[in-house]
């Protein structure tokens, strides 16, 4: 759609202080930029200061790099952590997936409507049956079966994929394999889980099962970052929806399914967009707008 | 899944009497029948009486024609209104489209994941955008395009396919045309529709725009079947999602398209399996359960 | 509101058999009593049956005493466990409160509005906060502070005024003290706590806290029947509201009241309304109608 | 809570430019202000923008007089219009009732467990029903009956108590008269009245009744500023609720009061805390943030 406008984002943090928003304001105002959109979320229990910017592209006159060189000198002086991303460019995107076809059937979907501005470019699972859903689409679907002997050479192999690939983001959609810590932390805010539960509540493995038998009243699903600790990192979207005495630990899981939909690709959505900053354990996510 | 029960489902209606439960649960239990599930609604300012039962099909000693010739005698009793469905039975479905594909993305892939019991046998639209998404799946795609004169003789292409398909429902999953009262009579209770805003509010064209103007806080969906008024037929299932400020016209479009997905999936699935009734201008719509 | 129609209300489980509702609605029926509603549940894990019936009080042509009697018969021939109440009794109602008042304004005043259908009948409270509240409304109100070395006796003398007062349940509206095992064993089924969090998510102490560390993005709150295991026991209604990286613990804490509020005020009202059947740690609630 | 923090609120809207952040933030810095908070919004469509300031009070070096003077002249160079508010300012607020309790004793409540900064400072009603809780609380109670003819005068003697009482905010807590077009032009912006119904679904009277017979499967309640056309005004929040077909009108109108208690409420709070600016009929509600 090369209608819509194109835009520069910056994703910034740093100690919070007086006087950063307007440092930063008057930066991009001394160089003509017009701000689209800014947001911004001070925490005041850690002193904190969180912001993201939108940019318009047309007043970019200088190229790329020279911008983000100067803004660097800038970021310097008052020790800011940023990201800047253009939102002509599509992320690369592999899919990660085990037997379940819910969550890919929906992200390539949501995909092929223009809802995520990204390219899935390759689709990687321990087990064949997907692959008929891959070639439906003509992505490139590898499969690396594990054993407990090949754990850690099957990883290798995805990670030189992910390499080959040239792929910014990993996302485990149901793929129901346990990365390893060398793994999450190479990537770290770069590969997103769905788990199939409201975290804290249900962590590890058969959580449809362990909520029927505490009899709970809703179900739901959790989208995070991975991390070295299982179901631990930032949590990005969660979702639940209301359930009753009827379903048995099978029918929550069919109920759940939707649920898991759609947190994951919000979740998905919002990196992708730009939303999110990690800080520690937590992660802020910034409204979606436009 | 052949391990799956197989399930004979009778949906009852008739005015409310005293003894009509004992009467139906003892019809069924004399005839050997274990009554999985029961389900009841008496409606009291109507003086009208809803029942949806569950048999285990494996109890069936009769042809099914015997069965319901059998039944046929106590409901003309009775005087109940009834049908008979048996889950082992694939209902063929016709979706009906123009440009937008979000709804039968969710639809197929739904289907393909075995959570609608149904075979999608065609696609029909007025437009040639999604032939690919049929192709892609191998399901009969028929364009038929619709200019003032031919709106008639399009219909007439339309009602014939779905006679030559032998389809038991029709799903209008954004389908921007309006069916004439021809159409929606015949297929009374056969054909759900999507409505891209909480009914009642903001029927007709362009929801969105009108809630934006409007400046709600949430916008929603509505699955009803189609009938002769406009948007007007008895609702089956609607949902919404809180929105702010930030959104344009578009951006609560893009927002909308999630609730559509659910919304009209979760009607189809109903209709599906057989948990719904219509009286005048509502639904009863039994829990799923399992 | 003396015009409503006044009901019986049956609450029974057994295990599953055929013909057990054929059987009791022929029970009924031949005793000339109008089933005014009736909903069932069977759990085929558990191969266990449940159900609940409203009869017309009108049909009631002998003593509430002779009903039950011949009830109890047919009950003992087919094994069914089964409770009867009355709509036009009032349930009598002991609220337990420690500092914070909004679940206790929030019970009272739905109370005075008829939305439950109790006699408020006494507060008791650890601490003398919230006795303004109490003289407000003209409730009984006793201070029975506790210390390490009163631990016990207090709950004597709070059990001994549940006993002098004639109650039929005990509500724990943010009474921030754990109750014994004996208290909880002797009133199984008859104390309904709040919980503040998601159980079983952010059990125990500061879930508002905890859930800020955590980073998650809904909280909830969760009504249960108290039990010898602290937040363990069977749950009676779940609900959660949406948070962002906006709210600091207190923030979510006075989110949260919300959701508290109508959580715990929901789970009195099925019980006090008959609509809840206990079967080991869950429980099944039937839908309010009406 | 003496502890909390003490706060000035800007609220500023103006036609978007270029700068008019960096002018902002840098005209604050200047004057030694720490900015709390920051929230922004621009309609694109509109060319408008609109933006919330929280500073720290303990900055405030000057009367506030003079910061309002001096901020005058900057906005009278960028064309802003404005308002400051102080938190540790309690808005006086007047409540308009009828017959029915829950939305005040709600209101009254909320407000007693310091959730909202206020004082209730009169409750005014057509009808004697409520004066029973305004006793209870020690609130001002005036009985103001209306009749066909007395309709006009009855209106004068409100809107002379308001003045007499110093009245910032007017809750029309299911008031059930239509106010005339002066009163609400001379209160515009400044009387919330909360309708029982989905707006713009099921404007006017008898709304659940309307819901009932449309066959609705969620209810809602909206609260909005009051303008000249009955339920035309300015949407400031909004909610549902699922209902099933159990539910007759009654059985509506009593599931709908908890939505509208919620509704009514976080629209009183988003006032009282000036996050609320109103734009042509729609609202920018910011955030809760805390």
């Amino acid at each position: 759609m090369a209608s819509i406008q194109k835009k520069i984002i910056f994703l910034i943090q740093c100690e919070d202080r007086k006087g950063i928003l307007a440092a930063t304001a008057t930066w991009f105002y001394s160089r003509s930029y017009n701000i689209l959109h800014c947001q911004q979320h001070t925490d005041n229990n850690e002193g904190r200061y969180f912001m993201r910017i939108e940019l318009d592209m047309k007043d970019l006159q200088t190229t790329r790099k020279e911008l983000e060189d100067d803004f660097s000198l800038f970021a310097e002086e008052y020790k800011l952590q940023w990201k800047c991303r253009y939102s002509d460019y599509k992320s690369r995107v592999a899919i990660m997936v085990s037997k379940t076809s819910h969550c890919l059937y929906d992200l390539i979907a949501r995909n092929n409507e223009g809802d995520l501005n990204c390219e899935i470019s390759l689709i990687i699972s321990n087990h064949p049956d997907l692959e008929l859903i891959a070639n439906q689409f003509r992505i490139p679907f590898y499969y690396l079966p594990i054993t407990p002997e090949t754990k850690q050479s099957q990883e290798e192999k995805v990670r030189s994929l992910l390499t080959r690939f040239d792929i910014d983001l990993v996302v485990l959609a149901r793929y129901m394999q346990i990365l390893s810590s060398d793994f999450t932390r190479a990537w770290q805010g770069k590969i997103i889980n769905i788990h199939h539960g409201f975290l804290p509540a249900f962590q590890g493995a058969n959580p449809y099962l362990k909520a029927y038998q505490r009899g709970v009243k809703m179900i739901g699903a959790t989208a995070h970052y991975a991390s070295e600790d299982l179901d631990q990192g930032p949590i990005i979207e969660q979702d639940v929806v209301r359930v009753n005495h009827e379903l048995t630990p099978n029918g929550l899981r069919d109920v759940g399914k939707d649920v898991e939909r759609r947190v994951l690709a919000r979740a998905v959505q919002a990196h992708l967009e730009s939303r999110i900053i990690i800080w520690k354990n937590r992660t802020i996510v910034f409204d979606v707008e436009g």
